[in-house]
């Protein structure tokens, strides 16, 4: 009996626990004191009521014998991913339903995706990035290439032909960086992928969050991506659902790779190893989609990029270089005065009484930078702006 | 660029689809004939009002400001883990509550725990088999080896100590058979797990269907169990949670292989992979464990039990050999007349207009059997017993 030895290769993730051992360590010794947030990455505002009526009713139909339900469909109830159809069909992204797959959470889909991958398969990852790309594959076995981003590239690294990979992570708006591929640069990756046959997972989970109509919200709105992509989204931010679990992930027909559709594989997959979403939970992202809910989750959407463009403004009034903030729920800065990561949360938490996320948590390449989120009260990131001026 | 390449060793289940078809068939040429299944493997009955309201209450919670919940706990929340280490302590098993792991349901963690082990181990699985046990196996590229239930064994295969095997799959009581383990029988496999360094995944999905009191309901009940096993539980058929999802799965602090604790490997491989069961599902689950809950649910699963005596009655006033349906919602039943599974199905379909399982749709051991479910309308079980009897 052997224990899957690669999880020995896995580094413990220190980076929230210690933000919290250090914050809990000010407040004891600074007990008057009133820390404010702008690390957190989760959402804050209460679910839409389209969606709390949605789920409501569904409560009521499971208690009822003539309209409680048991076991779904495995890829989800045709009604929803109807639902995501209708949402992509919006941005000129035509989907055959069963080219989705409600699932959820865009994590879980994005770790066990890999089960369909060959182990002896390269992956690249950008660097800073979101943790799970990364221990999902040493889990696995598998050799990984990092891509730096940087300021000269705005931490959109771009393909380098000299560098063969299989698979290639993207997330766009970036989770930690707020950066956002636009259509040429996307191209480029399409573009490497269906010369290399690699397989694009792109994380699209802050699509929502896009305002500028000339950048891309799925990279189906890249020519030939259907060819070599796999998209992953998730209701978390879009619509609050952090706490209800609900994502999909869609495999166009056209992917194939050494002779067999990826989404027959997928499928295989999930129906051997998963057994569905709640049906409470699939009535209320229904919900989120409808004309009325989609309204009220822009909202909120709304609300937390307020709140960003604040934040970006008092960063261009002081001179401080970012990206994000505009397109996306988070703001990557240049910590000022070049003090390194840890410096300038330090700084921040003890002269500022603000509580904010070193960038070289997620990864090497994050040194020297720092994460702000959107996600909190309005009054509190006004205060922690009064207050960040002063610490450079 | 390649795929997993085992994913190309899996036959494709074509048993329920085939029922499904021929069914389809026999309406189509009969379309004046009523067909009743005890077929059926999915719970019937509304849940449970306590669950209900409690759900009811949750999803308020999250339409309120200030009472929405985001990410919760990777683990489950402690209100659930801890009402699962009460369940527990009911049956004299004591677990502290982060030895308990909640999940979307027992199929999805008996497929995603094979990502702890390495890939070499040999892997022992009862036939017939829930078919999950086997193709989780076969994506991973183990190698298997099957151990043959009978009627001799009662569908209760034993540990052979000239057979070595690393990982061993147990059901009790059984899907498909309904055949369950007393604590002699289950002694003899924790102790070959033990001298074998072996572990057990123990599949605990129908332990409420246990009425016989000397009969364990958890592998826990066996001494030394702590040791070398995994359970894994479900509400899908306890609380009719399958279209809810909601399940557990038990790891001991004592079970440790090659120098880990499994119970920290399967924590990094779920805070990597998983991001928790929503929040309403988890008020509902924590309901079903109340006191009036559980007296709600197990009225549910008397009438299905009582529905299980009605079959096991009229087989036995039939002189038919079966094991289950005592402490079970399966009866696994002998073929009269020396019938093959199929031939048996198609019997039962064209002259009594009742639809059961073939046995060798669960495996080759399987051949000669056939499978009834309890899951059906009272009424609906006492018509198709009524026409069972004819057709021998």
């Amino acid at each position: 009996m052997n224990i899957n030895e690669n999880y020995r290769n896995l580094q413990d993730s220190y980076l929230f626990a210690l933000v919290a051992k250090k914050v809990n360590e000010y407040k004891a010794r600074n007990p008057g004191k009133e820390i404010i947030s702008l690390g957190i990455g989760d959402v804050t505002l209460p679910l839409a009521p389209a969606v709390i009526t949605a789920m409501r009713s569904a409560v009521e139909e499971m208690g009822n014998a003539a309209t409680f339900r048991g076991y779904g469909d495995y890829q989800g109830y045709p009604f929803l991913r109807e639902a995501v159809c209708g949402y992509y069909g919006k941005k000129g992204v035509f989907l055959d339903d069963v080219e989705v797959f409600i699932g959820d959470g865009a994590k879980s889909d994005l770790g066990n995706i890999l089960d369909i991958f060959s182990p002896d398969n390269t992956v690249l990852i950008p660097d800073p990035v979101y943790p799970v790309y990364v221990d999902t594959n040493i889990m696995a076995g598998r050799s990984i290439t990092y891509m730096r981003g940087n300021a000269e590239n705005e931490f959109l690294p771009l393909p380098d032909s000299n560098i063969k990979a299989d698979i290639i992570y993207l997330c766009s708006p970036n989770n930690p960086t707020g950066a956002v591929y636009d259509k040429r640069r996307l191209k480029l990756w399409v573009d490497y992928a269906l010369e290399h046959d690699a397989v694009i997972l792109f994380d699209s989970a802050y699509e929502a969050f896009v305002r500028d109509k000339d950048l891309p919200t799925s990279i189906y709105q890249i020519a030939g991506a259907k060819r070599c992509a796999i998209e992953f989204c998730s209701l978390s931010k879009t619509a609050g659902f952090t706490g209800v679990r609900c994502g999909y992930t869609v495999i166009p027909h056209e992917l194939t790779r050494s002779g067999s559709p990826l989404n027959t594989l997928w499928l295989r997959r999930q129906t051997t190893k998963f057994n569905g979403v709640s049906y409470i939970v699939q009535r209320g992202a229904e919900a989120a989609f409808s004309a009325e809910g989609y309204m009220q989750i822009k909202e909120s959407v709304d609300y937390y990029m307020e709140n960003a463009r604040l934040i970006a403004d008092a960063l261009s009034a002081l001179g401080i270089w970012f990206v994000g903030g505009d397109n996306s729920p988070y703001i990557w800065l240049c910590c000022p005065g070049g003090m390194s990561s840890w410096e300038y949360f330090d700084a921040l938490l003890s002269r500022a009484n603000v509580v904010g996320t070193p960038g070289v948590g997620f990864g090497a390449s994050g040194e020297g930078f720092f994460r702000l989120t959107a996600f909190g009260d309005r009054l509190d990131v006004k205060m922690a702006l009064d207050r960040i001026g002063g610490i450079r």
